[in-house]
């Protein structure tokens, strides 16, 4: 099954027979405080550099997220945010945003068609967020978890997925039009996250065939190697069945550990997207 | 099922809930021409000193190969360097090699319970190899391939890893004294070589339920990346039930990845394992 998602040039497929496809995470101002600063001012310069630097980086998607600190600008600055990087780069965008207000503010100026990021298994954000997503033709990141919270129980997982895709098709949204999200938590809160989680894939691949993505830097939250753990957990997950994920492409492990697992998972033929990558790599080095 | 294996004075353990062993790969003259050279002068400098280095990268185990390209003299050397590695370090060795009789030079010198590696559903190779398994008390490398060659088909070579537990307990040797070798081949000869090689290991997992190893390290022959290439394959092959490898803990990218595999895989409570090689890595870069 394949979801389509595009800027106004530019079309990205996310599908079990294509490339992995990696939504850059970086414009997202939790943690980060010049760009907390900047968004809150109505600037958009980081947000424009960020964009640059992570297609430079070979993200395909690019995740925009306006969470500041303050109350009631969100909507604004979102769609400042995606004004900006739509006239900066060419790749289509995920509108995150916890706000449904924030979010239809981004939706209406969103030229092509967005990924939604998110709606979970809550009925209010159900019944806001799927119709905006209908009424803009996005596709929408669905999180496998209710208002009960997140289970650790991976059949239950999956069974919250089955039902935010049937709600999805009640709303008119296809299956493929639905990206769902297994939930990453943090392995050093709990040693059995990463083995829940990548249960989780298996099943829903298996039973649901839907695409996939996560937030898969959740995972090694307090560890030291990050950018190890991240990459040993991504290539475990697009064996499992991920297709995509909210990533920092900029973490150079990350970046190969993706080219590669996809080469092992009989998707790089030829291994020719690794070798290109490899010089153009060499190339940017050597020009520096 | 747990496989022990052992030195004069130290035991590992090899199974599903322990940290995975790494078998170090080093130890071979294959490719290396001043280790060559000196094996065939009968110096085994270099041997002891790769002995030394894996075990400070934390290699559990070591593979010792003396396959020279001069007629006749492997058993002699093969006995010459195991008595070196076991004079310079206490791990385990694994007892590396294709001819009948440098195996049997090499168990009847070595002190503890050794890997044999190793042996394939191949009639003559079966009926020499085993009883001097059994004779030593020895472990023994299966590697899931017959008369035929190797198969494509990952029920195939499960087929014959069954075949292969069975005729080690017709000798005797219990199904937990065999590790089975699923066979790495080369993704850049054959874009589907790791998705066999993981399917086989999912269904030697959950069918026969012995130890599993590898040469991972073959999987990324003629690419760049390879140590990438090789630590996303080790994700991906630890999640689907690899217990062991013999791969190169030199290369700091694979070492840390089974570090960070053993976490995700729940193996490593509170990541003490990975915290206390994170701290032990730094205190090495200070005093250097």
């Amino acid at each position: 099954m394949d979801t389509v998602i595009s800027s106004a040039r530019q079309t990205v497929v996310i599908g079990p027979d294509h490339p992995f496809v990696i939504i850059g995470e970086r414009i997202n101002p939790t943690g980060r405080k010049v760009l907390t600063a900047q968004m809150i001012d109505r600037n958009m310069s980081m947000v424009c550099r960020d964009a640059r630097r992570q297609v430079e980086a070979q993200a395909h998607v690019l995740d925009v997220n306006a969470g500041v600190p303050v109350d009631g600008v969100e909507p604004e600055i979102l769609r400042l945010a995606i004004e900006a990087v739509q006239q900066t780069v060419d790749a289509p965008i995920s509108i995150d945003s916890s706000v449904v207000e924030a979010l239809e503010a981004g939706l209406a100026v969103y030229e092509g068609k967005a990924l939604v990021n998110s709606v979970t298994y809550e009925e209010e954000r159900l019944e806001k967020v799927l119709p905006l997503v209908r009424k803009y033709g996005a596709a929408v990141v669905g999180v496998a978890n209710d208002d009960s919270g997140i289970s650790n129980e991976p059949q239950e997982r999956l069974r919250i997925a089955k039902l935010i895709v049937e709600r999805a098709a009640d709303h008119g949204i296809p299956a493929q039009d639905v990206v769902i999200d297994p939930l990453a938590l943090t392995v050093s809160a709990d040693d059995n996250a990463a083995l829940i989680t990548l249960e989780t894939m298996r099943l829903i691949r298996e039973n649901l065939g839907v695409n996939m993505t996560c937030g898969a830097s959740n995972i090694s939250f307090g560890l030291p190697w990050r950018p190890t753990v991240n990459a040993a957990f991504l290539s475990m997950a697009i064996a499992a069945g991920l297709t995509s994920a909210i990533t920092n492409p900029l973490e150079i492990e990350i970046r190969r550990t993706i080219y590669a697992a996809d080469l092992l998972m009989g998707r790089d033929a030829y291994a020719g997207n690794l070798i290109q990558a490899f010089r153009s790599g060499r190339r940017t080095a050597t020009s520096h």
